[in-house]
């Protein structure tokens, strides 16, 4: 089976669903995690042109083995493979402010899974907290294309709870009350900086 | 002609030379880039360890064209290459302040050319200057094993000035001058963040 794709970004959620059940994820969130990628960085492109806040997706990490260099032409990348992001995919600066998050897909309607994130994510996020950064989890409920920021406060609790007996998954019901729900809009498509804001207003308060 | 490295990293600094005349950067830099990134990733690595800071490499950028699915293993990248990275390759947090900067050499002993940098570069660190981010080069003299941290503000007036009649290049004395120089150290190598605390207690005097 082979597939090509010009825009190396595509494959950073793809990647990510390749680090887990690949086949299986491959299949199921595919499309969707692209789409939500490409809707984030969209919005991230029109942050960046109204000089709002400069956020990116960090590339894809791979693994390169393989590379040959050709004559006159550009060095070929002949054997590689995808490796697990030992960070989140997404960091900036947004008015002084260090902005770092993730961006995770569920086809669950009642719930969200915690199995979206690994450990070293978390252990990153929870790094990043420590140096007064602001973290957060981007979660698409894709069946109802609900969109909601939950901050990493929020996500930690639920996380380190699952290890003392706690459910694997944060109910939407939770989601819904401690996060910021964003509504789809034409520019930015996902103004997800809105919650941010809030977030920073919260933690000033502090 | 082939090379393998087990460690995608080593290709950052490959990929930025291969950005520019590859044969001739690669040769000559090869090597030292690698090392220099080997530095910093090992510095960041400490700075991380002991909760100073949160600073990492971005992965190199890749376009992926073609992709085999075995059965039963892995995704495998039958073909790919090099992208020239849209940013700088180093971002992260520091006590409440986002970071980015590159890393540079030159076999120069007199000057830094600043065909080392890419306009696109300087337009994104110029942007998260403008969110109040802590942006800087990390400029190393290779022949006389010399590190400097010059400060983006100072970057950029030299870049700007090279479009109207200035030289197309920093002398090592201005450098010296209003850089800050890192000594080697055993841990973490390159204490860039040294000359990072100096130019925040400057800047947050203004």
């Amino acid at each position: 089976m082979k597939i090509n794709y010009p825009n190396g970004n595509s494959f950073g959620q793809f990647n990510k669903n390749i680090s887990g059940n690949k086949k299986h994820h491959f299949t199921k969130y595919g499309d969707r995690g692209m789409s939500l990628e490409h809707e984030i960085n969209q919005s991230n492109q029109y942050y960046l042109s109204k000089g709002i806040a400069v956020i990116h997706k960090k590339p894809t990490p791979i693994q390169i083995v393989k590379v040959d260099y050709p004559k006159r032409s550009a060095a070929t990348i002949k054997e590689a493979y995808f490796r697990k992001a030992s960070t989140t995919d997404y960091n900036g600066v947004f008015n002084g402010y260090y902005i770092d998050f993730d961006a995770k897909e569920t086809k669950n309607k009642t719930s969200f899974p915690l199995s979206n994130f690994h450990q070293h994510q978390i252990d990153h996020m929870k790094a990043c907290v420590r140096q007064n950064g602001i973290c957060f989890a981007l979660i698409k409920f894709v069946l109802t294309n609900e969109i909601y920021v939950l901050n990493s406060e929020d996500l930690f609790y639920y996380w380190d709870d699952q290890f003392k007996g706690g459910r694997k998954s944060i109910s939407k019901a939770t989601i819904d009350k401690f996060g910021y729900k964003i509504d789809y809009s034409l520019n930015p498509i996902i103004p997800y900086l809105k919650a941010v804001r809030k977030i920073i207003l919260k933690y000033k308060e502090i």
